[in-house]
């Protein structure tokens, strides 16, 4: 019994190395489960990700725009802010997003942390201030206390309200697609059409910029390099960061990781279907015209990618007190 | 072993027959856990309770009013609706709204079944239509799918949405508060000022409105017996349902469970705080004034009415088709 079980283990893993070892020929990557290192900050996390009173309105929270029940996306061309105002992008999937090389479209935010204020006090999203957002966590007792055991210096501030959101965002990425356990060598996960999809996706050069365990999200690339892309949406993309004019129209490449559940896609939000968008992408980018066939293979391949989506418990959130300010949904 | 056992579980048993008969002699009885008799339909209702894909836009699902992280509640004076418009009405809370003798502060709703349906269809709150809404399901094959398993005639129509979102809600009930562990025989679950709170409670006439497991919702009271209430708020109440001049200002009486939770109160909204609306309530439907010290120990009490709130893992939504209706939040 135990030297067959050994026997058994060698086996499993000359046959595990050989997989690892193909696995890392292959461009893209699989992603690596979530380590959490502070349980505690990642639960005060969470509870801020859905907290509307870090709103003008009382009615808007991280989750609105990037809702963790559909992939992380609002599944909207642009997004709803306050007082109904449109939004100017598409608003990225917060999933896997600490694998990006930075935050936003144009990367203006370097890391998590660093994009978590902006959204509170964008006057056409969340509409608040820091100040105002610290004035409402530090009334409530249940918040103060949960920072004081989370931080060494216990402050609820904007410092400690971004880390903790970024920590909790930190845990939201989506390990074991059907793709990444092909690529860790069970070649029963994909059918034949979604291996044929890949070979496409890797032969059309899609992999030059969608790689790695993001499949995406590692460089800023011009949208419409074959041809341009015509849009009504004023986003200069990168430009807005660098100020250069090479710049213009330097996107941050999307994960396509869970791409089946974030349409619409672009920065416009204006292909309504994975067809539409690998179409277009095969066009502008690469010069080439997919025949349906190649479309479907590609689209198959691309649905692999959903990986474990988040997998908590709704938090509940700790009620106002008396002396909390109280929310402004209608500027009364 | 089994002698002392057999005799421990008659004095346990005689006890809480004796806390039993003690609780039955409360005009407030324990909420009792929820029965799921059908825990598939309680999932699809679930889903469809946090489906934005039921508004025009997209945006609003059943939890942006009724917030299961926050009481069931949107915690604002009256809700905000499809392209912002401001609600006529405190939004009330789904928690333990299956013990109402009807939904809507003015009842005009049997049952939870019949009332799912009214925001759907509201042009002031999720602005859909319910040909749309199905329209929007049927596209979607895990819907479709779990629509089959779901009901005999395996239809995505009206009649079973709403019934599963109703499955769903009976499920929302919270027992085990401290109150409910107090009126069960556990003595220490309230402090001294908790149990003066509550015969102050009794003692005053709140409980002649307020009392059943619910705390409430079992009866239509006019909303300012002794004194006139003064609001900018047009709602008539229940003469918008009887069309009798007599019910005009006849408000459901709202559930005081999780009251801590579901702060601003009265269906305008506008007491923020438990201090003034048990204030304004004594005054108003009891001609009395609680001194400084009864309210802060009817306050007290209130507070120990907070049972274990929804308990269940974030839902993930079906991802739409290709043929799936977009969502029209801007009237594009």
């Amino acid at each position: 019994m135990k030297a067959a079980f050994l026997i058994a283990s060698a086996v499993a893993t000359l046959f595990a190395g050989a997989a690892a070892l193909a696995a890392s020929q292959e461009p893209i990557q699989p992603i690596a489960p979530a380590k959490v290192r502070n349980p505690a900050m990642v639960e005060l996390g969470k509870k801020l990700f859905f907290e509307p009173r870090l709103s003008r309105s009382g009615f808007i929270s991280c989750n609105s725009c990037h809702n963790l029940s559909m992939g992380g996306s609002d599944n909207l061309k642009t997004s709803i802010g306050h007082n109904w105002q449109k939004g100017p992008i598409n608003s990225p999937t917060v999933l896997n997003a600490t694998l990006n090389i930075a935050q936003f479209w144009d990367g203006r935010a370097k890391d998590l942390k660093e994009q978590a204020g902006g959204p509170i006090a964008n006057p056409g999203e969340m509409a608040f201030t820091h100040e105002l957002a610290v004035d409402v966590l530090k009334s409530i007792p249940q918040y103060t206390s949960e920072f004081r055991q989370v931080f060494p210096n216990g402050k609820v501030d904007m410092a400690n309200i971004t880390q903790a959101i970024a920590a909790f965002e930190e845990t939201l990425v989506t390990p074991n697609a059907r793709f990444d356990k092909w690529l860790k060598g069970d070649r029963k996960a994909l059918t034949a059409q979604e291996v044929r999809g890949y070979q496409t996706f890797k032969n059309a050069g899609c992999v030059a910029c969608h790689n790695g365990p993001a499949v995406g999200g590692n460089s800023f690339q011009k949208f419409g390099i074959v041809e341009a892309y015509k849009t009504a949406s004023t986003a200069q993309g990168r430009m807005a960061v660098t100020g250069k004019d090479a710049d213009r129209f330097n996107f941050k490449v999307p994960t396509l990781r869970n791409v089946e559940l974030t349409y619409p896609y672009f920065h416009d939000g204006e292909a309504a279907t994975l067809h539409q968008a690998v179409d277009t992408m095969a066009r502008l980018q690469l010069g080439r015209t997919f025949s349906d066939g190649e479309l479907n293979d590609v689209v198959a391949f691309l649905k692999t990618l959903t990986g474990e989506q988040p997998n908590f418990k709704l938090p509940i959130l700790p009620p106002s007190s008396d002396s909390t300010p109280r929310p402004h949904p209608f500027n009364d």
